[in-house]
């Protein structure tokens, strides 16, 4: 198989990029410290480069999965970014999760060197990405899109094409603020039961057979009763996505009063020193002094 | 059968006691309107009570489906009300979604009678009680509950005892919370999408495979995008079991800060004369001028 590149192996790209390499894509990672590049090599094989350009260099497909828009932009642009390097012809394919306007930067810039750029925020988190059951929300060209669906059903359960340049960021952003508000009213139902000195196993087996069921009710609703918050997606890593969500919200005029709030109770949190722990530990809020 | 009764035939009750008396059980009825108790028995038989202690006269099971704590207080404790008749032994079941204190007195009164009392608000709202089913949330004395347990099974799907009297309603306010927090969460979700330009549709059929799902999810969010409420729970209903759960908090020292804000919303909505709309209207907030 042709070359392809992975730039970024935090906890969602090293995974993803080893199911690349034993689909048995040939593939040249860069990551910022070097040492998690070797150790990605010791495991799956493949190649490691010194720059993002050099990852990125006769390769058919770059992808990239790293922090925030600076982040993005730098691996990128900077003077050793994928740009630098990135062949006419190819497609370059971004799973951060960042605003919707640098993506449409990124796939303006790539369109004037005849290469493509694809924004595909994915959700399914940390055990997704080391199952290879992500989803992946794809914003950009249908013909680029088409390029590259196949190469990323090696780490994703799902992938779908949402439209033009942002519209996957934009996706994901729906999907984070549908989460805030669960979370934070899963939360206080919980408290608010534990409180009133219910048996809150039972009464989850009740509830979530009807109209307030939801996904992290499912998951999370007894974990969060035993104060356990160790599923990886975490509250800094939200209160990052929230702050995309708002700010994109503050650009097209929606009024968002409970993600706002919600956003808050997550600063509360980091402030509190819960930074790591994951996003259903909003019910800590209603239970600690 | 043994003769029970069943009070209040509002859009509930009316299916509800329908179902009994298909079963095989001789129900007697009363409905404050006498001529919807008429129309009762002209569709499904029965008897007709003048007075809820007529009703109750002599039957082992009374059940109760009425509007709030003050109409449940008028049938029980009024001078023609249940307990005027109460037999020894007799179980009366109420399915109203009322306080836990009106729920502890009526069991106090109903045990110093020697009959028992049970909390036990539904879940599924008209089109649940129209196909048998309903959740049932029950609190009160265990023996009283193993009786009429398969009574209820007449119009439920599932029925649960979850603990001393005002259990059943305190699960029910759980459930309630959990649902504003969602329906508030997927309104902002979805109209932030739509303002943004997204295919909804195609929006919700990705998110909802992942950590975003939820049952408002899968059956309202296409019929909030399409600006339909017309799935029956109301808002006015939704205020007066948020106006309970915020009571109960105030007592018992929860804080509900979502369900609070919530709350005001369906506020707004009563004033904007949407009374009757069903609960997933909170999207016309963020949507109309």
């Amino acid at each position: 198989m042709s070359k392809v590149a992975f730039i970024g192996l935090g906890v969602m790209g090293f995974p993803m990029a080893g199911h690349l390499q034993r689909k048995g894509h040939a593939v040249t990672v860069y990551n910022r410290t070097r040492t998690k590049a070797q150790a990605w090599q010791e495991r799956f094989g493949g190649e490691v480069a010194e720059t993002p350009a050099a990852a990125a260099r006769d390769a058919a497909i770059v992808l990239s999965c790293v922090g925030n828009d600076a982040d993005l932009r730098e691996i990128a642009f900077g003077p050793d970014g994928i740009f630098q390097s990135l062949g006419a012809r190819a497609v370059h394919i971004d799973h951060s999760t960042t605003s919707a306007e640098v993506a449409r930067e990124l796939a303006s810039r790539a369109e004037a060197l005849g290469a493509s750029f694809l924004d595909a925020p994915v959700s399914g988190g940390q055990v997704g990405a080391e199952n290879g059951t992500l989803t992946v929300m794809v914003g950009g060209d249908l013909q680029a899109y088409a390029r590259v669906e196949s190469v990323c059903g090696a780490y994703a359960r799902s992938i779908r094409h949402l439209g033009p340049s942002g519209h996957g960021q934009l996706t994901k952003m729906v999907n984070q603020i549908c989460i805030a508000g669960v979370l934070q009213g899963l939360s206080e139902g919980l408290a608010f039961g534990m409180k009133a000195g219910l048996d809150m196993q039972a009464v989850v087996e009740v509830i979530s057979k009807g109209a307030a069921q939801s996904w992290q009710m499912d998951n999370r609703a007894l974990s969060m009763v035993e104060d356990r918050f160790d599923f990886g997606f975490a509250v800094d890593w939200m209160r990052k996505d929230l702050g995309i969500v708002l700010e994109e919200a503050r650009r097209n005029g929606s009024s968002l009063p409970l993600t706002a709030l919600v956003d808050q109770f997550y600063a509360e949190l980091q402030r509190r020193d819960h930074r790591r722990l994951d996003t259903s530990s909003l019910i800590k809020l209603l239970r600690e002094p």
